[in-house]
């Protein structure tokens, strides 16, 4: 492999490309971007200080060709939001350049001794320092739209938006769409505010020329691409017309609210009155009655689940992608909001201002709890954004996340694990995904160890997600599936075919053996994972983090959620075997 | 010992007398409240939760007769602030009647399900819950008033303002002084958020007809009393018209200024051009000149040291207590400020409002790094306390203190170790007091461990600030002297007589054991103040603290303190052998 390491270190505005140093050699996407972070950042930096650094990693089959569904960019770092390690991946246009230009990473680094903003321009020659000027204090609507009008070749742009300018720490980082629109975010874990204490407002990357990826085996490759696209054009889930496709993933809204599990006005229920209203079913109702909008959007270039959508809005125009199941959830049922046009207009503030729906949705939820405003007030709701978008203080305590406005408002019923807030399955009511929850070392994060395809969608068996057994030994394989996929480039939703398909699982690991050259089968899968896993854990366990970080919130624990009436009930020391082989205190 | 355990649950609105329990029984004051603190309060629980308590408990000395100096009482519980265990304690009249009670400890536990706020009222008679609504949202100026109005015998109340109904971060627990001022301040940790969980507004205490303070061996009491009170009179620092009795605190201004160990503008330099114009000697001078106000102003019945003041404002009246070098430098030189007059104003807003003056000098200071204001700007720094006061956005942001606000405005300098923001000695400047800050159980905090004795005093001995060698073995020492002495009533600053003067030291163990009936002697002392360090370390390990938070913030170990040009540069493996021997590794 001659993939290049990319240092640009804006204290002296350089960019060496360097050779991947073998200790890096066969990790892509989070394997890099994790592997990079423990190696080169000090666990006990100030994640805003001038020693953390923002690693953009593509994974290792993206930007080889007709690779479905590969488009997903790794950004790592240390992350504002919880102090830990964190890797937050995007669809988009990233991905796929980065890699076409024979870039292994981007290490960004070091502060602009002047104060002044970047805009980064990435070719094949190199590396070009532009004054941001034009771009500052704008939402990334405009800035994508400006970056066009000033690049050629339709770039991708990764840029941040007025939160990340401000190093708040829910600011997260935007890839454009096809459509150069910027819906697709590397949203959680507030890498944005790192990116913006790199004084880099946007990067934009054009391949244009550039070397392509080199395949060290060109027919295992092929024969695992189409094996993995055999297996996603097969499962009911992912196939053409199929659950993802017709509905995105908010066809779980009505599931999850039927399971009781859907965390209702701020985790105070598992059910929400107005679940239908914002459903996936409602969105596609819409996008029919509406005459415009769409479902079955690719986000990125050679997907071919196409589970975005674009959402129309009253006037019959194509208005934002996309109303998915976890922004819905947030900015609607966890506050309350059954009105799926003031979701959407939620959503596109968020993506203008750089902010991750998930900690925006539960922000809002938060402060309704503390008295700001009653749950289910839309236009209260929306008008907060506004503040966000402005930075007055009250944005500034929004634009922080979920644990900086419970604790401005006084709130201890605070949805989080390690300063991230819960995305949408209820742990009381889905007990694996709240071990997921507990041990990741993300914090709580649904996409790092979905619990949820067996517990409720029937994907890679049945179990029932009321009850606690075997959750711990189930949440660590899907932590390391997951690690692997990350690192892949392949969107995670691959995981629902190949988990019920074993061709699929043997085909995305001989796809990743051809390009890389690569001794890996199926089986290298989970444990290739841990490696990932152990890296990251030992970054945390460096930055002080122990077992009592494990932990759902106490809240849980003493209150019972309806319908249910379930507390948390996991004991501490089913959690703590998750990650009991890393410490070796496993038997 | 006859001492009871007074248990308040707010849920139900009881009130019981326990028996104190035999594993607590030889505790008081810090060791009590650490004691009740570890077997009581789940190290995980949510500070602002249910389940957190706030326990109160006098000193063992305190109450008895003529026990010099001995007003202090200590609040202990989980911190907001911190996340830590946490105990801060305050001079003013609480200390001496809760002992005259007969009560060891309050514990104050549960929550008022009609979300109603209550004022205690403790009597020889038991506890009456009375409606706060009287008292809702005014300033403790007017609550102390408002209290001596309402119930008899000059009561003592220990109450918090505005800031601890917002159950904000940054809230202390004020009690009144001799002349029903809120000027004394269980400050630090946001212990009033604490208070303000329970839905309680004030504690009056009325003694009446108390049973007083029982005392085992009366001649001994006497014996060590009379060695304790002639350490005091005879040494410098704390005799009639020495170094504290005629400058207070704020003597060491200069000193410290002099040391270049004055942190300035919120941690960016040693030395404050402005110092003598903030300092004791320029009070004295405004008290002479005014012809009001007064030094050598004792801050509880009892007290010979009598180290507080009165300023006097441009009217020449009367105006706030005290004006004494934390306030001093928190709200003047390290926001850049030399306007001893506009320190007194922003001092008497954080008496009245409920703030730590230390915490709410440094979270200006780094509002001000952020760019909020410039530094020097007394108008505006003074009008931000307004902000705080009506519970504004900014108000919020503020209230909660430096770590807030350095997220709010994306500031990377932040002066604070677990949470908690440093006082006036610059740890790059001088070691010692730096492995105090970064060691000790209760985040940074010069009362935890005083090494500046013998650093910049020469008491105690005289060691050379700036030099690394030995200064975890004396903090060790200072910590464990500091949490004894924490645990008597009597007030730290009997610490200087007695470490230059052993008869004071043995008087001290023996005071303590004439009240209590135990037998020690001044050997006991550091063993003992170990065994209250142990049980506050457990507490932290069980909340999930590390070796990696016992860290000075990261920018001080690369930006470089003028005027000496150093960086904090004590090892790691120095910081961890403090308290090596709790986890059985040391040698």
């Amino acid at each position: 492999m001659t993939r290049k390491l990319l240092r640009i270190n804006m204290s002296d505005l350089s960019a060496t490309y360097e050779d991947m140093p073998e200790k890096w050699a066969k990790w892509a996407g989070r394997g890099l971007t994790s592997a990079i972070t423990l190696d080169e950042i000090e666990p006990t930096c100030h994640p805003l200080g001038p020693n953390n650094k923002l690693i953009i990693a593509p994974g290792w089959v993206s930007g080889t060709p007709a690779a479905p569904s590969s488009g997903r960019t790794s950004f790592g770092g240390k992350s504002p939001l919880t102090g830990t390690i964190k890797e937050a991946n995007a669809g988009g246009l990233s991905s796929q350049k980065i890699a076409k230009l024979g870039i292994g990473a981007i290490i960004l680094e070091g502060t602009p001794k002047d104060g002044k903003w970047y805009t980064l321009h990435i070719t094949k020659d190199g590396v070009q320092f532009d004054d941001a000027s034009d771009l500052m204090g704008k939402g990334m609507y405009e800035v994508d739209d400006l970056c066009w009008q000033k690049y050629p070749n339709e770039p991708a742009v990764i840029g941040i938006g007025q939160v990340g300018e401000r190093k708040l720490s829910n600011a997260g980082i935007s890839v454009n769409d096809p459509e150069n629109k910027p819906g697709r975010y590397a949203g959680r874990g507030g890498m944005g505010a790192v990116m913006g204490a790199r004084g880099v407002k946007a990067i934009v990357i054009d391949d244009a020329g550039g070397p392509g990826v080199e395949i060290a085996d060109m027919d295992l490759f092929k024969q695992g691409r189409k094996k993995l696209t055999a297996a996603i054009m097969q499962h009911d889930l992912t196939k053409k017309d199929g659950g993802l496709n017709s509905y995105g993933t908010n066809v779980l809204m009505n599931i999850i609210n039927e399971a009781g599990g859907l965390p209702t006005r701020n985790f105070s229920a598992g059910q929400f009155e107005g679940a239908a209203l914002i459903s996936g079913e409602m969105v596609a109702e819409m996008v029919e009655k509406r005459q415009s909008g769409m479902t079955g959007h690719g986000c990125h270039p050679g997907c071919i689940i196409q589970c975005s959508n674009i959402y129309p809005n009253e006037e019959g125009e194509d208005f934002v992608s996309c109303v998915e199941y976890e922004t819905s959830w947030a900015l609607g049922a966890n506050c309350g909001i059954n009105d799926l046009d003031y979701v959407a207009k939620m959503t596109w503030e968020c993506n203008d201002i750089g902010l991750d729906t998930i900690e925006a949705g539960n922000t809002v939820a938060v402060a309704m709890d503390g008295g700001l405003l009653e749950f289910g007030d839309k236009v209260g709701a929306l008008a907060l954004f506004d503040e966000i978008r402005k930075g007055t203080p009250m944005g500034r305590i929004l634009g922080q996340g979920v644990e900086a406005t419970a604790k401005a408002f006084g709130v201890s019923r605070v949805p989080t694990v390690k300063g991230q807030s819960m995305p949408a399955y209820e742990p009381r009511a889905i007990k694996g995904i709240g071990v997921t929850y507990a041990t990741s070392t993300m914090g709580a994060d649904h996409t790092a160890g979905y619990t949820i395809a067996p517990e409720i969608a029937g994907v890679g068996g049945k179990v029932d997600p009321l009850s606690k057994e075997g959750k711990a030994d189930l949440s660590l394989t899907f932590q390391a599936a997951t690690a692997f996929i990350d690192s892949t480039g392949y969107c995670l939703f691959i995981a629902f075919p190949i988990l019920d398909i074993a061709e699929g699982w043997a085909g995305m690991a001989e796809s990743v053996a051809g390009v890389m050259g690569m001794e890996i089968t199926g089986d290298d899968v989970i444990p290739m994972g841990k490696e990932i896993l152990k890296m990251e854990r030992i970054f945390n366990e460096r930055a002080g983090f122990t077992a009592a970080d494990d932990r759902l919130p106490e809240f849980m624990r003493f209150e019972k959620l309806p319908p249910h009436n379930v507390v948390w009930d996991t004991s501490d020391e089913d959690l703590d075997l998750v990650y009991a082989w890393v410490n070796g205190t496993d038997e």
